[in-house]
């Protein structure tokens, strides 16, 4: 059985941060599948999804620690072609990827307590998002 | 066909290494699935799957880079409200990810011959951990 | 429906990277599938998959960043037992991972305009390469 689904998200610009998991598990819950994965794939070269505790000192050590290791800078080639500002953004987000399955287990998505589906926004500037969301199983 | 199973692990604490890899032939062995799909995921904020050549030399390496580029610290938003010495671990286990799916192929995983499936305890205290396998395919 | 295919691949070495798009594209046209997920797996521990926008700016830019945070090194432990010069090429290829999954939508993968999927070589030598796909759903 196949369910596809989008979810649809306006960020903020850079290092804004959506927890997923209340619209993924609404999503789950009103499915035809019972037991199997959810697959969501963020579309674009400048987002990222991940699982982590969404709670506010997470939500700001996250894109701290990946601007401390992928620094904004003029220096990346991909700056020097485009001058966007965004260099930075396209490896934050290749690092962090944009692809993540998560299991179903009785229509609901099998986490940890702590642990939730999130959106990085890794662009410089407010963005509209789109996930798409595959669930299979039976 | 949809062929769920769990792998427990009792880890050590931080830097503890597993090879799930034995484990997941056992259990593809056994079941329904051919060729498809075996995803698994590690529930919980403070682990991490990945795929690695299992000896001690990477064994000790993965666990020195990540404390590294994410050192320990009180001076994550995290540890500023929970402190409970951690934050590292969540960063850690987020950016290497929960998930991982691998090729089924005549009811074998399809790795390479020096490429094990691990699971890589990030939390500073030993934990107990479940592993959630999810094997799709026909 | 269960659709298995393979991609071949000959690099050049470490940093070497290849758009796999186009073939992913042509598989994915031509298959039984039409919405469902296609997913992919480099076999060996020294190579890895990711999305990225696949232009000469950031071709050069993800590899010197990957060696930026994970550099070459005789004093991995890795090192120390092979002496074959690729600990870094282990390391990078894990932390980037070997596994990625995208959505299917009417027989094409759902990636943004200047989203590709690519495979990069860690090894520091010429390899040929091995991408399992593995395409599910109905």
């Amino acid at each position: 059985m196949v369910h596809t689904a989008e979810i649809h998200r306006a960020t903020a610009g850079h290092g804004d941060m959506h927890d997923l998991t209340p619209e993924l598990e609404r999503l789950l819950a009103a499915g035809p599948v019972r037991n199997g994965t959810a697959h969501l794939f963020v579309v674009g070269s400048t987002a990222a999804l991940g699982t982590i505790e969404f709670e506010p000192g997470l939500q700001a050590d996250l894109p701290q620690l990946l601007d401390r290791l992928i620094p904004p800078s003029r220096d990346y080639g991909h700056e020097r072609a485009w001058h966007d500002g965004n260099g930075h953004s396209h490896l934050q987000a290749t690092l962090l990827g944009p692809s993540l399955t998560v299991p179903v287990r009785e229509r609901r998505p099998a986490l940890g307590t702590w642990q939730q589906v999130v959106l990085l926004e890794c662009d410089v500037r407010p963005r509209r998002r789109t996930v798409q969301v595959t669930v299979m199983g039976e």
